[in-house]
């Protein structure tokens, strides 16, 4: 099979190096600043010409159209890019919004968004843990052994990384919302508290972690927590902490998004691999 | 709160005995042969006419229509007892099959199958999964510590199961169909293997435990275990292994069904009153 | 290299058979009553000829001098057999007493105790730390998930158990009686009490584990437990539970004696067979 | 009681914080550029004339007799501070080396050295073990789920760390050099190795953490090692890597020293001021 990696970071070239010692013809493209091993330094419209599949960057855009290339000078529009795709080559891209799905819509380009993948987002969610984890160590004044720790939510993120905390010696407690996820939690060996009766049960925390996206630990509840207690929101878009409050409040609070490429570049570059054979093999079965 | 607990094992027994010391009133009937500190013993029919709530067995009934009550002498049928409910009164029962339920929704009784609650089912599943390790090691000639164990299947019993014998020592793969499956595998530090290619891969393991309610090890994948391999079956209604093809092998396999109520009656129990609980604060929600 | 094997139970039949899976000609005397594939059966006394080591049972003794053969009809003293050892043999026997050991120097026959071998012993423990947790579920009627265990002793089936404990979910107090041992304890997230403080603090268990051969749970101990709560005791010769005083006050309690050869014999007669490797490689060396 | 601090880093101010808010009067010394909630700031000549115990940093000298005061301006030898101790005080130390130990005991002095308690050393493996797995999942660009890690050695640090390791998912070898230590290894459910026999088996590991302090990962060991491979030294003096060749080898070393005052000052100052309770009570029992 033939791939053209366009654009990314290190999760990016990490997959197209294995690709590559998989046995596939990859060429790299707007990422001139690292070296790919295996694969073919191209310019992108050579690249297009004959691959199979194209991928393209998770998110697949920085912004503003614009391709999303940390490790390259150029700056492209993923529209430009588009515009050259046949009708027999695949695309694939992380987190494709709306702008660019209706472009592909309308030029009748299969796109295919690999970010939605259920088995890529546990992947992310267990290197996510572990980032949080990391953080909490690096953070913390005290060892994650003995320490009391709220994790909010019981998602995929929060399941994985209450069970490590837990396995590290925390204390640890989970909130949720409903009587299932309690059930779960109990038979995980997990504390358990309800996430809208957080109100005058905060004060014995060594950390709170979020997961939740939305606005759970307001002004009101940030008060009750303990001094020094450190606030980590891994929730992403509107997040789960009112940081203006935090930061008035002397409250030490971290907002760690996109945990998976920075702790564990090779890992996610891995499952991310993984996803696009997954993908690949379920076209060829529908094909 | 007034309660009516009719019929049922330990676990209803158990229950009605922590229904009462949190302050309810409880009557119980067709459980002779037990006591239950705190609760009043009557006839049914006498208990029915004041209960707000009537509790019945789980399963229901044991067959015929007649209702599961294995500590009394009696045999009533369960239609009698729902006969005599009136329109302010809720029964609660569990495993509720569909004469059964034409019967109420025909008599305009307000019946909800506690057994049908997902935070039960998660309770029953840890239950389950630790009567199963129980198995495991009264029947095994070597310790968890070590052994090679296969478990076929990842839902709520699969999971539960597969964590607590990896905390033992053991070396445990998990078999499941479907690529998010086999993320949430790994993320949990499990082997994984696929449900559909067991064929040939099933020759090292010292125990292989099924979880799945479909015919998954037929005569050719018995045939391919070990010498001494032991096959438990943890799966409800046509189960999982080829038991006729086992005995023949002279493989040692066994059938363990209802574990909970065995293995755990007062958990059992404590969990059952906890899912009525939430029930009737729901119900209570909407009224 | 040559083994006799003579006496023993299911632990020394498993590791007959495993040495001569490795290889070696091993011949099984006073065990008739089992079967063991590639091991050849003898009377002892021709065994005896031609073996270079010369395996008694662990004990080697069941009482007043005759050889422990649980699986034999036949009655004969350790002595006749010892009589017949030669120059140039290693006798390798488990749990050598007093009598034995002055019988074998006074006639020059080198003996070696495979069992106050500390490998052997820690194997040993983990087995006994997995039977006593087969014990508990079987015995308890509530999960292991959610149960407070006190485990009174934190040697090596102590640390092993308490570890297991908590692993399954359990509340997991370790008693011990110095300042090492609690860091220990606290440093493998387990919760930590003082066994010589153990009064007033007994009542909210739901089982106790006894591990250290002294007599800890006196009656006035006995007497704080909470109705229902199970007593086990692990440990050897006298015991640390007053049995007279729990069965006078209508407590369950087991003494649970010689677990890894009930619960694992398969495990247990490979960790006497690797255990026996371990004394011939060093007294290779050393002759 | 009235403790008089002198010197040290952040564990002996949280350990001063704590003492304070125990009861106890507490005064600190040389340490003025950090605050200290609950103790009198004071010069060390004064707050020595009332004080029962005074502790002294650890380690105790940081070179040349010069008390170790890294949050102080001032220089003060160790030997000017003890001269004016008197019969009734007792000097709380730590790593006192032989020519302080000669001078108290020339002086008459009565001085306990805190590192030497084996309850401490515990808990600095517990810390140390965390801050391991801190700086493997920075440098780390795989996660510690699936990563392939060998733990050389098996004492306090290697025993906590390989079982923090095994709980986040990752693949542990722990090597040792005898048939106890071999035994633990399998009991906790971990891979084990022979530290003597490392030759020819390292290629496949993503880290090797050393933990014994003697040359074991010479040039000719670390050459077999895997691109990518982390080499961790968490052993003291000579240190276990050939860093030199490391270095010319291209493979990335990390020499990690006293980790527990860096990861976890809070966690160390407790576990310090704990010791020093521990002293006391013996002391007064003996006295």
């Amino acid at each position: 099979m033939e791939f053209a990696i366009i654009g990314g970071d290190m999760r990016q070239a990490r997959m197209a190096e294995m690709l590559a010692s998989d046995g596939h013809f990859v060429s790299v493209s707007l990422m001139e600043e690292t070296e790919v091993p295996g694969a073919e330094e191209m310019d992108w419209r050579s690249a297009m010409r004959d691959a199979k599949y194209i991928v393209l960057p998770l998110p697949v855009s920085s912004g503003g159209g614009i391709i999303n290339a940390p490790m390259s000078q150029k700056h492209e529009t993923v529209y430009n890019i588009l515009e050259g795709v046949k009708p027999d080559q695949t695309v694939l891209a992380g987190m494709v919004d709306i702008d660019v799905r209706h472009f592909t819509d309308g030029h009748g380009i299969r796109i295919i968004d690999y970010f939605q993948r259920e088995e890529l987002a546990i992947t992310n969610a267990a290197a996510t843990a572990e980032g949080a984890v990391q953080i909490l160590m690096e953070e913390l004044p005290v060892t994650l052994l003995g320490a009391k720790i709220l994790v909010v939510g019981f998602g995929r993120i929060g399941k994985l990384l209450a069970i490590r905390l837990k396995a590290l010696g925390a204390d640890v407690t989970v909130s949720a919302r409903n009587f299932a996820d309690f059930s779960w939690i109990e038979a995980l060996g997990l504390g358990r508290a309800d996430t809208r009766r957080l109100d005058g049960n905060l004060s014995e925390y060594d950390a709170v972690i979020n997961t939740v996206p939305s606005r759970i630990l307001t002004e009101k509840l940030l008060r009750q927590l303990r001094d020094g207690c450190l606030c980590l929101d891994l929730a992403s878009k509107p997040g789960g902490i009112d940081f203006e409050a935090a930061s008035r409040l002397g409250i030490h609070a971290i907002w760690a998004l996109s945990l998976p490429g920075k702790v564990a570049p090779v890992t996610s570059g891995l499952a991310i691999k993984n996803t696009i054979y997954n993908i690949i093999s379920e076209l060829e079965c529908t094909d």
